[in-house]
């Protein structure tokens, strides 16, 4: 079917259904950031791709919203149907409920997906639109239908993760949340996020790209402990391992009925992650406690044995970059090399790896210009070739057995200008002055980002994205409420976070840099009554001393690093594989002069 | 009448209101920082005279709540008395709230002065009562009748800012107002805190020591603005200024009749400076808007009118600073001076200066160990005298005409020990670090904050109040919403604000170092679409060479320094009267070596 048949054909099922306007979101039953492909009916439906947007239709209008990552793809991609681009955050452009405020009118019906609008959403969207008497509708698919060849739900298998890597068995983290329901008076909880669930039972998956997830709901009470998943998922010896820990297995399928027969009176659930129609399942005389999950909000400190593997990860992930780095800095001069055979090079590096299971995300690899794109992506069609001049970026990470990874490196391929060198060496400045805070209990990461933008403003520069995010273990590479970001949270930092600080300067048409580092919230000392803590660094590839001007650095600051390569040489020398790589590290790692 | 006296007496009154227990805040109806004597029912019932504190009484119990800083003082002065001393912020002692739902029991009646109660605290402190049955009853003052020789309400003259100090006529300024009313949907604004009256109707009082304010109201509609002051208090050729500048003059006690006969329909007012008293005057029917006042938030940025008077009146007040500094430095050495002489002679110099009017607060005058104490002033009791070592602090300032200033500068009376040079160079590096930052358009106080915290989290060091403050213009020397600090406040910095930064030191038993200057928010330049701002520096007294150790400065912050004294020589030297002083200065300016 062609995108203006689609259109056509949904039109169609609207005037059946009597919308006015039919929204088709970005998003899965559980809001996941990332989606299997079963779930992409905004790309089925309007033919842009991107890994955000909305789209919405009425009967004589076909609108797709994009952010600024996406609007040349967006256009190119919707150019042969009648889908008009909106773009996000733009002066001029409407969001989605600003415009059918705009243009429809009272009484009027807007259809949504029931299965993938969260009820926050669904509750947020009614009540802006109540202001008009326009009506939210949501009810089941009607792409569903039309979507011919749709591909069925993932089924990967699932596999356990084992107490080595866990530190806690699945029961002792169920005891856990069960002391956490107690303090809020709630005898019932509902986890709705893949990761959270994969998390709390053990388990890991591969449903979704990158992310080692699978389909699933978790449901707690005082004496069940359930998990909802594809029982063909599981193997005879999976479905021992969870019966040994008490967690009673019901298909993914058998969700709605559970909750509909729910025995609880107070049932803590977070009404941005549950579905509209798995909400209005649960029984009214239930009281809701609409709050973040309690494992969402444990998982994002790692316990001991965890951040003791996650550590283990990065320092094999590092000498895969490491190595990788050193190749492409010789190879450039001597062979033709483009960006996703760069790409293809650390993979093939990483993937040798112990316990590799996968990347964690695709590789940003980009060269010159196309590093000021944040999120360029090189592709067959789009694909530059390495010079042996300006800089060279590299934005990757892993999945491991014991751990998820993710760090920038951006490397001189030979000559620099000054000005290359100087916003390296700002923002090597900006990363410094963040890496070596120290800071009290209970600072924000909105508080401490200030330190790191700071090197930049002062020369009139701004990233224009936040300086770090939480990551997940063996889980999302953006997860958890922990962030660094100029958008105030009142979240303050806690011990055993797992972080990134990747500030940047993005210059269009010339260069991108970014240095990102992964750090762990650590105790440093008390003083006065006053706990301090600080930034543990856990990821060690050297800083291209090549793209560095020591002029613009202070005594700290050429501490810092001098330190930091020191601890590099200590982590990597033994996982160098030549002489020419040993040498090439001792060079990369000596002190500044 | 002894304390305990009054006790009783206030008991029998309660016994005959059906009151279990009485509360006395202190305030008086308009929710200012500092209040004129005849508002001090707390401090006449309890003996405890510090500026802020609450009383409590029951038939059995009598207590009195007080912050850390006036501990000693509140024991002392209750010592002969019932009243016992609860700690504030301190653990296992209640706050009033939780002593009161502890104590108490369901259909108990508390009673408060209707006339000083804000309506927000009122509405406030009913709700938490409220879980307990516990009424909280608001009514006519039971200390009033019975405090004998009460101060009358004060009765200071008022008088006109001109034109020349003001840069806009009051009936500019109503209509600002009337424009951001029409915004809001709001026909009428009341307008109840002293500084927001006196700015908008462009006269200044005296009803408040250190605080140029009169007693007094405002209500302004779309067609009137309307004063409500004691009349005896304005002379004729004032009348004519106001009847010129269409403003109608009602007596203080007329407010309740005009609220209750106020014809509107929506009405703009700050719940938490309006007394329960007066919000009941005000008919049903009206509408109410709980915000800001509209004054308080358009005050806070000074008018480019303003803002050249507050910094002639800064350089004016640095010069008198200066010279008091170098004449300690040296006179210290060579006769006996204590701490209330040493304010006493910057008093001096200070009200020999043009358009001094009063000081603007009680000068924290401290030598060596009571600078630890960050709100330690002098008493004919209680003074040290000063030595030729060690630091003595001056945090001081003074009210003119044309500004209002606020300074702290901690110098050397003679030789140091490496541990002060340390603690005093690293307040120095705390100050130039916000001093010296740039920032985007929309940054908080908030975010900024971390920047002055770095350098002395670094050394596990943390001053236990906020970075710094707003500063009112010929008023309050704590005004506006601006803050550098630590507790969240969304509210972005804006172009002229007047704002101080004074990071510190507090060592008990040691020292106590504070470096406060005055900056005003501007602008800097446009880049790439960002709107960048800076602090203009606008005190301008040396910062003291001999403590400074200059190995732990980096290249940068020397650069500031030196500059910054380049600009104290430019703007004092004209101002030094003596060829020691002109000899002191250069010698104080010149460029770290």
């Amino acid at each position: 079917m062609q995108t203006n048949e689609k259109i056509a054909a949904l039109r169609k099922a609207m005037q059946a259904q009597g919308l006015a306007a039919y929204v088709v979101n970005t998003a899965d039953a559980h809001q996941s950031e990332y989606v299997a492909d079963h779930f992409k009916e905004r790309a089925w439906l309007t033919g842009f791709t991107g890994s955000a947007g909305t789209g919405l239709v009425t009967q004589d209008q076909a609108l797709v919203w994009a952010d600024g990552r996406y609007f040349i793809q967006a256009e190119q991609q919707i150019a042969d149907s009648e889908f008009k681009l909106m773009k996000m955050a733009t002066p001029g452009y409407p969001d989605v409920k600003e415009w059918l405020l705009e243009n429809l009118s009272a009484g009027d019906l807007v259809g949504m997906n029931e299965a993938t609008l969260s009820q926050k959403a669904y509750e947020q969207m009614s009540e802006a639109l109540a202001a008009k008497e326009i009506c939210l509708q949501p009810l089941p698919s009607l792409l569903d239908p039309l979507w011919q060849d749709r591909p069925a739900l993932p089924s990967a298998k699932i596999f356990a993760h084992d107490l080595a890597y866990t530190g806690l068995s699945a029961k002792e983290k169920v005891q856990n949340i069960r002391q956490q329901m107690a303090q809020d008076g709630a005898d019932a909880t509902f986890i709705v996020g893949l990761d959270d669930v994969a998390w709390l039972y053990n388990y890991r998956g591969g449903d979704v790209p990158n992310n080692p997830v699978s389909l699933a709901y978790a449901l707690i009470t005082d004496k069940q402990a359930q998990l909802f998943i594809d029982l063909q998922k599981l193997d005879q010896k999976m479905q021992d391992v969870f019966r040994e820990e008490g967690i009673e297995l019901l298909d993914y399928t058998a969700v709605p009925d559970a909750l509909a027969s729910l025995d609880a009176k107070k049932i803590a659930l977070d009404k941005g992650l549950i579905s509209y129609k798995l909400f209005k399942s649960l029984p009214q005389s239930i009281e809701i406690l609409d709050r973040n999950s309690y494992v969402y909000l444990t998982k994002c400190c790692l316990n001991p044995t965890e951040l003791a593997c996650q550590k283990a990860a990065y320092k094999r992930d590092s000498a895969a970059i490491t190595r990788f780095l050193f190749w492409l800095k010789r190879e450039v001069k001597r062979q033709d090399i483009d960006e996703l055979q760069a790409a293809d090079q650390l993979h093939a590096w990483r993937s040798q790896g112990d316990k590799f299971l996968d990347e964690s995300f695709s590789s940003i690899s980009a060269y010159g210009p196309n590093a000021a794109m944040m999120h360029y992506a090189p592709s067959a069609d789009h694909k530059a070739k390495l010079e042996a001049k300006s800089f060279y970026l590299i934005d990757s990470g892993g999945q491991y057995l014991d751990g998820t990874t993710d760090i920038t490196r951006t490397i001189a391929l030979g000559e620099l200008t000054e000005e290359e060198k100087t916003d390296f060496t700002l923002t090597l400045k900006s990363h410094i002055a963040l890496a070596s805070a120290k800071f009290l209990e209970g600072t924000t990461g909105y508080y401490l980002d200030c330190l790191a933008r700071q090197p930049l403003w002062q020369h009139y520069m701004d990233y224009k994205c936040g300086t770090g995010h939480g990551v997940g273990y063996v889980s999302g590479v953006h997860e958890g409420p922990q962030r660094f970001s100029k958008v105030y949270s009142a979240l303050p930092l806690k011990e055993g976070m797992h972080i990134t600080i990747e500030p940047g300067v993005y210059k269009e048409g010339k260069h991108g840099i970014r240095l990102e580092n992964d750090y762990v919230v650590s105790f440093d000392r008390e003083f006065m009554g006053d706990r301090f803590f600080q930034l543990e660094v856990m990821s060690f590839v050297p800083l291209d001393r090549d793209a560095i001007n020591p002029d613009l650095l202070s005594a700290q600051e050429i501490a810092w690093l001098d330190h930091y390569h020191q601890q590099c040489y200590d982590v990597l020398i033994d996982q160098m594989a030549t002489d020419e790589e040993r040498a090439d590290l001792k060079t990369a790692c000596a002190p500044l002069p």
